[in-house]
């Protein structure tokens, strides 16, 4: 008798005779006039259940008969061909090992029955069990596991930035403060403020908004490196569209330019794409079919095509030029939204686009400048039905240019002296990018709210489990 | 003319005569009297630099030479066979483009010259720079992208547990707090205690320091899951064998015993040990030769013996007839010691042991409870060289015991609801362990303190870049 998953039971990989022995969760129980039972067991290993034909001639087919959405069974029995349609096997059990019942099934949070996303957000600890978010774990897996597979064959290194960090960065206003201070008995300095010297770091100290600047140490040293991990935003937003914490991908490539890294971007979103249409057809096939019809066709129709490339200011003129009424006026200069973006990418250029040299004025004071005085080397990958979905930069690597750029800015030299340092010595022309993990999740899945596509979500007044 | 990396000249995969680009930063240079300089170059690719030889003919020749150490550069040239030893082939350059000069290399920190652990962690930024940070880092990476391919291999899904948590936890003591209220203004409640309902959250909320029961949520329900992240620990100890932050690997498998996930723990060392002598063969060597003799030879004796298992009765029988004077007296009950666990392995099974079955006075709450009422099925991994290298166990999965021991140890049902949720429906036997990740890179390399195999590390006072 072999342990078996359900996975390579359905795929065939036990043949017709062989007697398993298959552990997981009934989905479903039906029972026939004939005396027979059918139960769906699931295990997680894919998306669909194995039927189970259980006759009640098992010495515990009473207890069969109360099995019910949930229970935890181990069942044994002989694989045979399906009679029914939509899978190959089934099998033919000859025991039935109820491991955990559900307490009370008529009060179970995860019955049989659809639920709301909004319902089940509520049930985090439970929601893993359903086809939805069971399918949702899956492919978040396997775009996790393309993106290292994807870096590690073109020989990147895997560069685990720092979480907390006591570093002066830009938007310090929407950072968490980390801290072992006693808030009912906060140490004073001289001048009556809070003494973080007394604090756990001896300063104050932030969950991180991004690895960049930390990996750009990394890719001045190794040339090629990536980081993926999480990242941190304290704003009081609550939408579709935002986590407090969330994960973040950012390869940062030494020598390389804007374009190099936009067609970087370009071969690692059709790297993970292929991927998850290959790995995980199955539960693609229930997104499509449950909650966006397109789901395995625009993925398709993205990788087929060339990435169309355009200037910023080339953009603004498409969108003046398009006739179209948009809710925010175009001009040079904006910072466009999803509207503007939409449109370039789903009406315009019908392809994922890539769009650069941004106005410098709404941009990153780390943006390489270009030689026109007004625009940076920024670029942003629109795609069609979801916008901005990757965001990236050559970095200014003239350290003189730099300078100039921080006083203009009135930031402190002082606190960037290390990523100056980078500028002073062997400095090279580097670029990279930022992907928003839950942004692609989201994306691939077409599932509405980023809420749903990490397991337990964070966000204002949110933090439960 | 095509562009290359030191990696792929050094093993070969452009052939003598061929003209290429190698783009990277100047390690050494060596003139001879002849009118050759030798420029050594890496680009991070692998350990080695490549050597070009460079003629005094080059219209640029006096910029040649005053290339130091750390300098970024272009060379293009021609492969040929290398008459020295070492390795088999260097570039004939007929061009040296300077990207990048070291500004006052009289002053660059990472000068070409062994430097202490000490200082080169002064200069985080700067350090991956070095043989020896660089070798760090690329052994880390080839320890991680094994990790998630042997999961991945094997059907598991990596599931992102959350980083910010208001769960209550054990070990609340050490962990650090988030939060975005204003310190000098901190709202008060009707009892004059600070108002953590209007923070962020709306509740405390700390960093995590463990993943473990959120990971068990998606394991009862998807079978087999990882997780690979950041946790914290708010310990004020400065040695070199803590991180306030640190990357933790912790699979979950239902249906599991301690034997189970002590095979798997077994299978996933030696995978992960295998994969780095193969892909890091030259970072390693350097490991062996400067750092740690046995660091290469521990790793194949490790992978060629199968683990010893003891209970942890026996192994305090052992320890007491050993005839050894420990510092720490032996008694059964005892939370062993580092000298304890090293004697175990080192000397009398003289290979990794797995001790099982702990006192559950010295072990976590959620551990399964052993019928002999004083044990919990609870194991350590122990390693020659290092002692305790993971820690796991199977969980408590009938509820009414896990309760009772609650209920023993003061700890609020309401507390754990939905930790319980899952002993409540279809609750099943399940284990799973904790690596930490830098116990591990430090293990393979032989680096003696874990701050230097993290790129930035966090520990009291510190958390600069």
């Amino acid at each position: 008798m072999t342990d078996c998953s359900v996975v390579d039971l359905l795929s065939g990989k036990f043949s017709v005779g062989q007697v398993v022995k298959v552990k997981g969760w009934v989905r479903t129980r039906r029972d026939s006039k004939a005396g027979i039972s059918f139960v769906a067991v699931y295990d997680g290993s894919c998306f669909d259940a194995i039927q189970a034909v259980v006759p009640n001639s098992l010495s515990n087919y009473e207890e069969v008969l109360r099995l019910t959405t949930g229970c935890s069974v181990m069942i044994t029995g002989e694989v045979v061909e399906s009679p029914g349609q939509g899978q190959a096997f089934e099998i033919q059990a000859t025991g039935v090992e109820v491991i955990g019942w559900v307490e009370d099934p008529d009060t179970y949070p995860m019955a049989a029955k659809r639920h709301t996303v909004e319902f089940l957000r509520e049930h985090a600890h439970l929601r893993p069990r359903t086809n939805l978010i069971g399918a949702v774990a899956r492919v978040r897996n396997s775009l996790a596991q393309a993106i290292h597979r994807f870096y590690h064959e073109r020989g990147y290194i895997w560069v685990s930035t720092p979480i907390i960090t006591a570093s002066d960065t830009e938007g310090a206003g929407e950072m968490f403060r980390v801290s072992t201070l006693d808030l009912e008995n906060l140490p004073r300095n001289d001048q009556d403020a809070v003494d973080f010297s007394q604090d756990f770091f001896g300063k104050e100290s932030f969950l991180t908004v991004s690895g960049q600047l930390n990996a750009e140490t990394y890719a001045c040293a190794l040339s090629k490196v990536y980081t993926f991990g999480p990242t941190f935003r304290a704003e009081n937003s609550n939408t579709s569209r935002h986590l407090a914490e969330f994960w973040m991908m950012e390869p940062e490539v030494a020598f390389a330019d804007l374009d190099d890294v936009a067609a970087l971007a370009e071969d690692m979103l059709k790297y993970v794409f292929k991927a998850v249409l290959e790995e995980r057809g199955d539960d693609m096939a229930f997104f499509a079919q449950r909650i966006e019809k397109q789901a395995i066709s625009r993925l398709e129709s993205f990788i087929s095509k060339d990435f169309a490339q355009v200037d910023y200011t080339d953009a603004i003129e498409i969108l003046l030029q398009s006739g179209r009424k948009f809710e925010m006026d175009v001009s040079w200069g904006i910072d466009m939204s999803s509207e503007h973006e939409r449109y370039l990418a789903e009406e315009h250029f019908k392809a994922p686009v890539v769009v650069k040299n941004y106005p410098r004025d709404i941009k990153a004071f780390y943006m390489r400048q270009n030689d026109d005085g007004k625009t940076v080397a920024a670029m942003d990958v629109l795609a069609p039905g979801i916008g901005e979905i990757i965001g990236g930069s050559q970095r200014e690597e003239r350290l003189e240019v730099f300078d100039a750029r921080l006083e203009e800015m009135g930031l402190n030299k002082e606190d960037y002296s290390w990523y100056r340092d980078l500028r002073r010595y062997g400095s090279v022309p580097h670029s990279g990018f930022g992907l928003g993990f839950e942004r692609l999740v989201s994306y691939v899945t077409g599932m509405s709210n980023i809420r749903d596509v990490i397991p337990f979500p964070r966000a204002p007044k949110q933090a439960d489990y």
